[in-house]
């Protein structure tokens, strides 16, 4: 935490794709061992934040259109993380993404608890997405939004760039099959924001335990003007 | 809902007792059958308001203390009640107790959902109570509020009362092993908010139907002066 203050993150705020807790190809098929790392690996970090996204569960089924399957579906997905979150140790308190508000999170925080909020949809079928809440609790704790993906970071002429601070790229590629857009719309978010992020491979052991350690491994999205 | 209008039903609000649908003397034992069986005897009937209990899940947990593994103990339970209503063709939409609001069952409803409550626990551990949600929502909705249990009724001289209009009974008693005061403080709610409610043993076939459909089995709790 020492290096996190010093670093000028007040909270670590993390977000978990739905690509790497989960694998999209398989309709609810939970990545357990993946979750538990995770846990073992962010459970030193306190004050923490932990944003999770759908994969195959919410994804999956907001795909289908089904709202009522969609929000049953990411219960289940948060249930399953916050279980091994509870017997790892860490002092997780869910947040169902259409409940989350700043004023939540500050409450959860206060008790030392540490907010576990997902993608989610509301009773009106609108999605709301974990990115956004992701970025948008970057923006109040001016804190850096750490995701941890599937893939090494965001991809320029076949390399993992270093650091990022424009959105008019035009070779702008993730190394997964990304039929929607998912990285090109995180990365714009985040400038269009002026949050400072970074994009980096969780699937690699060790890595999320070294991003939240301050190491800038993968992609640092950021403004240019921006001197955080 | 015919019926239900014309003795000035507008919206049918049931609480499943936490005793009903688990079996409290067994952590975290569910009733799927009973669940099952309450899922066909509701569904024909709408606009539907649902609360359940948390029995031997959250109430189990929050009798040890631990605030976290009640909060999972209670999505864990909530979600295996909206499977079960799900694949029973009900359009259930979860509303975890703490985030629950008259604004968010009204926009549920609008929508054609059944909202489905769940007695829960906050981020502070304050214990969020299904009995004082259903009742606030009789008051809001002028409906009759039904409370599906696992007991034939209230109980007095050993016989279970048709009516009652008086918290000031002396020998008030369920035939459950009440330790709690469960009951009595049930009532007592019911009148000093003047709600008209129906007590009445859930566990018996066809009985939530009888009720929904404004049939008196049971005991009948209102305050003395309330002519609904």
């Amino acid at each position: 935490m020492d290096m996190g203050l010093k670093m000028g993150f007040t909270y670590r705020i993390i977000k978990l794709g739905g690509s790497l807790i989960t694998n999209k190809n398989i309709p609810y098929s939970y990545n357990e061992e993946i979750v538990r790392r995770i846990a073992r690996e962010i459970r030193q970090f306190y004050p923490l934040i932990v944003i999770h996204g759908g994969g195959s569960f919410g994804h999956y089924e907001a795909s289908k259109g089904d709202k009522i399957k969609t929000v049953i579906a990411m219960q289940e997905l948060n249930l399953k993380i916050m279980k091994i979150f509870y017997n790892e140790g860490i002092k997780a308190f869910p947040l169902p993404g259409r409940f989350f508000s700043i004023d939540t999170v500050k409450r959860y925080l206060q008790e030392g608890l540490v907010p576990v909020i997902y993608g989610d949809i509301t009773e009106s079928g609108k999605i709301i997405s974990g990115d956004d809440i992701a970025i948008l609790l970057g923006k109040k704790f001016n804190s850096r939004v750490f995701f941890a993906t599937d893939v090494d970071g965001v991809f320029i002429n076949g390399r993992v760039a270093k650091e990022v601070n424009s959105p008019f790229i035009d070779d702008l590629s993730s190394s997964s099959f990304d039929v929607t857009g998912g990285m090109k719309a995180k990365i714009q978010k985040i400038l269009e924001n002026c949050v400072e992020a970074l994009i980096f491979n969780g699937k690699i052991e060790g890595n999320i335990y070294k991003a939240l350690e301050g190491k800038n491994i993968g992609t640092l999205v950021r403004c240019k003007n921006d001197n955080k």
